[in-house]
């Protein structure tokens, strides 16, 4: 146990904690015995995480009354599709989940995407709880409600707003990440520093090295100031109708590349981090974002081993385009999130020429 | 214009207006347009009705200074399914639907539930107005938001509560109708009839030839009737946590019997009617709901051709475990909507051996 504090996020009647800790996954059953509904559980997770935890959660939970039934998803964010939650929700079906029952997502954002997507529609709404096993996860994607899946036409095009009952972060589980996923969720991270708290920003160059050896209490600290900015966002927009949107941060840009390099070549987190140094330069260009400070985050980035500039071979027009069919467009233009200094944002809306123009500037 | 008063589902922020017209069709771009967001619309309808209803829904649209695009679903239940929805969710990607954009469901309750849940999960959700052009969609699934889409274990087993914006039912359109769809929506009318109103259930009986005449005053006055019902069981219970569930009465059996009957031998409305009647006999049994009324309602139904009899050849256990299946369930009992007596109703919970006997003895 990390000793940090619950982060609770308010929502009304949909309000729930978020525990940050060390070594946690082992109490899950304790800390859902008291708030689930019913006993019956599916726990949704792939083939990677359930040989490294699936056992550890299944005892605590079972230890704890519930009774759980397993859905294996295929890994990878090729599988986060309708055909794979069709499937899914005909085993949920097999399994006699009901609406008292409540799904649990171990493993990353995949899984917790997809998952909260199939609560949120099966039997049009049960109860799901995350529990993130990537740093990505941890930071950002289990936190907020955001369910989805992609279609061939983009990336999580289709999903619901549907808040978890609860998000188990247990940062033990970090160190079974491949170096490069680490590194990929570090670029999330970064994003908060950037958008809201010069503090955390300077805690990460101070600290990077740490943060790559996985000293755990940094991490713990690193995690849990990200989920408490994530929380706060989403209390006061929960349905992104302002302010949550600055969380789009370098995702409008990186959406785009991931969807243009057909989500093979670069994890969600890396074409993020090339997302961020061109929203920027954007800034710096158009709002006065100190091109010092462009050099720092780009090289905080660099530090941890993620890639900041466009391919080269990536067609800037093509690029443009893929950026205007992502869901944040309004009308003919597309909504980018700049900034002004670290920790200061504002929105901008560009056309596709304007963002065309800028690529090939960058 | 029949004069008949809009009704007000009011549900805070997601509060609507159904109206009731005949020949009103043609004025959908008006009733519109002060109440939508942007000005792009995707008309979601199938190859029946197209070429019925199509070209004036455009046309008023158009005229009113929407543009529209369209997609075409295959007609029939089998379609109402994640694959045609991962279809449809493609063209409105490509049409290039966006988040103040609405979606119009023009047809029967496949149509209605199936757009519904489009425009639940589309971007996470736009907004959908409904225009039922059937009996069944026009008294019941256009109005209460219930949406979704059928998986092989089962129907509706998938979907969201996505109020729409606006409901027109134009009741000129059931000219159009098949007999046989005619008389299927008759069961859902009959439905509201014994649940809530006696009142309703004499001007069926009284005015069954007119209907089956499609007499549009007494059409309108009967569709006015079930819509008003509806919403003020809506407003009361929007999610189904009680009241609501009355609303089933009927459709507990009558979905497992279409189950079995893969959808193809029996409409819904066909399959609600024998389940009314089992659910009849089974309140007669053991709530005291008078013989004799179990008599006048099978008789209605009869006038009105359908059928009020489970097919002999349906293996009662195989009945009752499809029955259980059923999303209503909870733990290991089925929650059945019984009646004390026409307009009074009360709920029960059977187990698959009580159900089972009450099959073999009905």
């Amino acid at each position: 146990m990390s000793g940090l504090p619950r982060i609770t996020l308010e929502l009304r009647d949909r309000s729930y904690d978020i525990e940050v800790g060390v070594e946690s996954l082992g109490r899950i059953g304790e800390c859902l015995a008291p708030i689930l509904k019913g006993k019956k559980i599916a726990l949704i997770t792939d083939p990677v995480v359930e040989p490294l935890y699936g056992a550890r959660v299944r005892e605590s939970l079972t230890g704890a009354g519930f009774s759980v039934s397993q859905v294996i998803v295929p890994a990878g964010e090729k599988h986060k599709n309708l055909g794979e939650l069709e499937r899914v929700h005909e085993e949920l079906a097999s399994a006699r989940i009901e609406r008292s029952s409540t799904l649990i997502a171990l493993g990353g954002g995949v899984i917790g995407d997809l998952t909260g997507f199939a609560a949120a529609s099966f039997l049009r709404g049960i109860d799901v709880v995350q529990v993130p096993t990537t740093l990505l996860a941890q930071v950002d994607s289990s936190i907020g409600g955001k369910t989805g899946v992609n279609l061939r036409a983009g990336k999580n095009l289709v999903g619901a707003f549907h808040q978890p009952r609860f998000v188990l972060a247990d940062v033990g589980t970090l160190a079974s990440l491949p170096v490069r996923e680490l590194r990929a969720g570090i670029a999330e991270v970064v994003k908060y520093g950037v958008i809201l708290s010069p503090k955390l920003f300077e805690l990460l160059e101070n600290e990077a090295e740490s943060i790559l050896n996985l000293d755990r209490d940094i991490l713990a600290d690193v995690v849990h100031q990200c989920a408490a900015a994530k929380a706060r966002v989403v209390m006061e927009d929960e349905r992104e109708g302002g302010l949550r949107a600055i969380l789009n941060f370098g995702h409008t840009l990186g959406h785009a590349v991931e969807a243009m390099t057909e989500y093979s070549r670069f994890l969600h987190g890396e074409a993020v981090a090339i997302g961020m140094v061109f929203a920027a330069r954007l800034s710096a260009a158009r709002h006065g974002f100190p091109a010092p400070d462009v050099a720092r985050m780009a090289a905080l980035l660099k530090r941890f081993g993620l890639p900041i500039t466009i391919p080269e071979e990536l067609d800037r027009a093509d690029l443009a385009r893929a950026v205007e069919t992502d869901k944040k467009r309004q009308s003919d233009r597309v909504k980018f999130v700049c900034v002004e200094a670290i920790g200061r944002t504002r929105f901008e809306l560009l056309s596709t020429n304007e963002i065309e123009d800028s690529l090939r500037a960058t």
